[in-house]
C-alpha cells in the first residue's frame, strides 16, 4: 500500500463514510443498512432468525506479521457464517464493531472491510451495520451474524440418539499445521530479518488457516439430498472438543474411529514434517470451520460416497462415554482440549 | 468483593457455564438462549426485526478507577437499548462478547454480567448468546441488541420535513457534567491517594454518567398519545451533533432555541461549579442517551404540557442551515463536536 493515511485525519464519521461507500445490499430482507440507529430486516414469512456474535483479539486470535488484514477480515466473516450453517440457517446480515488503535492507517483498516466485503459477496451476506471506536492497543472486531431458518427447523446441538452417524465435512488438521508453520517461520524472522520466511511450500495448510471457508454449500447439498441432521456443530475449537458438546447437550456417548477421520495429504506430509501425529492434530487442532453433524441411520446410503463428507463414528449410549476407537480397536476417551485463552 | 478465582481456575468453558445460570429467558420471542451455535428467535407475525451494535473500551469509554463494573455492565446495555428505543421499536433480546485480561477476576466479570442481568429485566431482554475471550490489554465488550416494531414502522433519521417541531426527552448535560467532578476527583486521587472523593454531593450528575437509562418509557408514551415522530435519534454524542444528523438525513435544516433547552438544577450547579457554559455542556456533552425526535406540528397540543418531553425547536428548509438561536435571537450555526476518539 503507497497511502498511508492516518486515523485522526478523517476521524470516526470520516471513517464511516469511506466504508460505507463501499458496500452493496443484496439480501432481499435488509430494508435499512448502515447509517441509522439500527439496521431494518424483514424475516421472511413463517421464518426464525439465528444470531450468533464472535471476537476476534489480536495477538489472541490474529497475528498481523503474518496474516494480512484483507484475510483477517474474510475470516471474521467466515467464522460467523459458520456458526449460523451449523444452526441449517442461511446467513443474511452482519453487524461489525471494531476498535482499533492510532498505529492503523484508513486504508489499513479499508483493507480489512476489503476482505469482509469480499466474504459477504461470497456468502450473500449484508453489511448492515457497526460501530467504529478507538482503542489503547490492538485491532478487535467483533461480528454479530444473523441468519433465517423455516421456522422451527433449526439444528441444535442437542437433537442426536444412540446409533445417529457421526459425520463430518471437509477434512481436519490443516488450519492448525498452518499456523504452526507460519509460528515457525515467524520465530525464524525474529531471530534473524535477512530471513524469507518460506511459505510457498505450503499453499494448502496456509489457506486453511488464514482463509477459512464456511460450509453453507454443504447446508445447500444436505437440503438437495433430503437430509436433515439431528444435531450439528461447526468445528472451532477441534473435533474432540465439538463431539463432546454434542454428546452433552444430546446426552449421548460417541464412537470416533481414527481410521475414518479426513486428513488432506498437504495436511499429512506437515504433520511429519513437524513430527506431530495426525490423528492429534485433526482431534485438537482447531480453528477448521468444517461441520460436525449427525443424521440416522436410514442417511447412510445418501451420504456413503459424498466426495466432501465422511462418516467418522457413531453415538451410542451415554453410558458408553466418548471415545476415539484406535486402528487396534482400543477405546481412548476423547479429551476437550481447545484453546487455552487464559 | 471477597472471593478471588483467577480466570485460568474456571477457564473459558467454566465462565460462561457459571455465568448461563443467573440468566433466566422472559421474551416471547427467544426460542433459544445460549449453548448452541446461535440464538434462535422467533420474531412476531407482521413485524420487522432491528439490530444494533455497540463496543465498549476500557480506558476510551469506560474507566475502571471510578466505574463500578456492575455500572459498566448495566450501562453497555442501556446504551444499546436506547438505539433500538431510536427506531421506535421494542428491545428483544442482545448478544454479549467481552474480551478480558488475565487482571480480572472470575468475580469482577460476575459483577459485569450482575448489571447486563439487571438492564436486560429493567428493559425485558434476553440475554440469548455471546461470546468470551482473552484480551492481551482491558476489557472491552461488545453487544449487539435486537429489537422488533410493527413491519414498515421503524422511525428513521431522514423522515422529518420543514416545520416539523423538535422535541428532547429528559434533560441534557448531566453526563457530561457527572464526567466532570469522575475525572477531577481521579486527579486529586491520583496527585494524594490519601484524598477521599468528593462524590456524594454529585448524585444526579453521577447517575446521569454512570448509569443512564434508555428511554424506552417515552417510546411507550408516545405509542400511547397516538404521536409518530416523523425522525428520531438517540443523543450519545451530543445534542448538536444529533440535530446535524437529522438534518442531514431529512434534507433540512434547524432551529434549535437555547432558551427552550432543558436542564436539571443539579446539572447547573455543576456547570457553574466548574465554570463550564451549560448551554455547551448540553450541546456538545453527549451521552446523555436521551431522545431527539421531531414530530408534525399537528402533535403540538398533545406534547407541550408533557412533563419529560421539551420542545425546543423546529425543522426549516435545509438553506437555511442547522442554528442554535440565542436568547438575543442570534443564529449560532450548530457544529458536531462530539467525541473524537482517535
Amino acid at each position: 500500500m503507497s497511502d498511508i493515511t492516518p486515523l485522526d485525519k478523517v476521524g470516526e464519521f470520516g471513517l464511516i463514510h469511506r466504508i460505507q461507500n463501499t458496500i452493496t445490499l443484496q439480501q432481499p430482507s435488509t430494508v435499512l443498512g448502515i447509517g441509522d440507529d439500527a439496521a431494518v430486516i424483514a424475516p421472511a414469512a413463517n421464518h426464525d432468525v439465528v444470531v450468533s456474535t464472535d471476537m476476534l483479539v489480536e495477538g489472541v486470535h490474529f497475528d498481523l506479521t503474518f496474516c494480512p488484514l484483507k484475510h483477517v477480515g474474510y475470516k471474521a466473516v467466515a467464522v460467523n457464517v459458520s456458526d449460523i450453517a451449523a444452526m441449517n440457517a442461511t446467513p443474511t446480515q452482519i453487524v461489525v464493531s471494531i476498535s482499533i488503535g492510532a498505529r492503523f492507517s484508513v486504508e489499513a483498516i479499508e483493507e480489512l472491510y476489503e476482505g469482509m466485503r469480499l466474504a459477504c459477496e461470497a456468502y450473500n451476506v449484508d453489511l448492515v451495520g457497526g460501530d467504529t471506536t478507538a482503542s489503547r492497543g490492538g485491532l478487535t472486531i467483533n461480528i454479530t451474524a444473523l441468519g433465517q431458518v423455516e421456522h422451527g427447523k433449526a439444528v441444535r446441538r442437542s437433537g442426536a440418539g444412540p446409533n445417529d452417524l457421526i459425520c463430518v465435512t471437509g477434512d481436519l488438521g490443516g488450519a492448525f499445521l498452518g499456523l504452526q508453520v507460519l509460528e515457525r517461520e515467524k520465530q525464524a524472522w525474529q531471530a534473524d530479518p535477512e530471513t524469507q520466511p518460506e511459505l510457498s511450500k505450503y499453499p494448502y495448510v496456509l489457506q486453511r488457516q488464514l482463509r477459512p471457508e464456511a460450509r453453507m454449500d454443504i447446508i445447500h447439498e444436505l437440503r438437495d439430498l433430503g437430509v436433515v441432521p439431528t444435531s450439528m456443530i461447526d468445528i472451532s475449537d477441534g473435533l474432540a472438543s465439538e463431539t463432546l458438546h454434542l454428546c452433552q447437550a444430546s446426552g449421548t456417548g460417541a464412537r470416533i474411529f481414527s481410521e475414518n477421520l479426513p486428513i488432506a495429504n498437504p495436511t499429512l506430509e506437515v504433520a511429519e514434517e513437524f513430527n506431530l501425529d495426525p490423528i492429534m492434530c485433526m482431534l485438537n487442532g482447531g480453528e477448521d470451520y468444517e461441520l460436525l453433524f449427525t443424521v440416522p441411520l436410514s442417511a447412510h446410503d445418501k451420504l456413503k460416497n459424498h466426495p466432501d463428507i465422511t462418516i467418522i463414528g457413531h453415538m451410542i449410549d451415554k453410558s458408553e462415554g466418548a471415545n476415539l476407537i484406535t486402528k487396534a480397536g482400543q477405546p481412548v476417551p476423547l479429551r476437550a482440549q481447545g484453546w487455552q485463552h487464559f
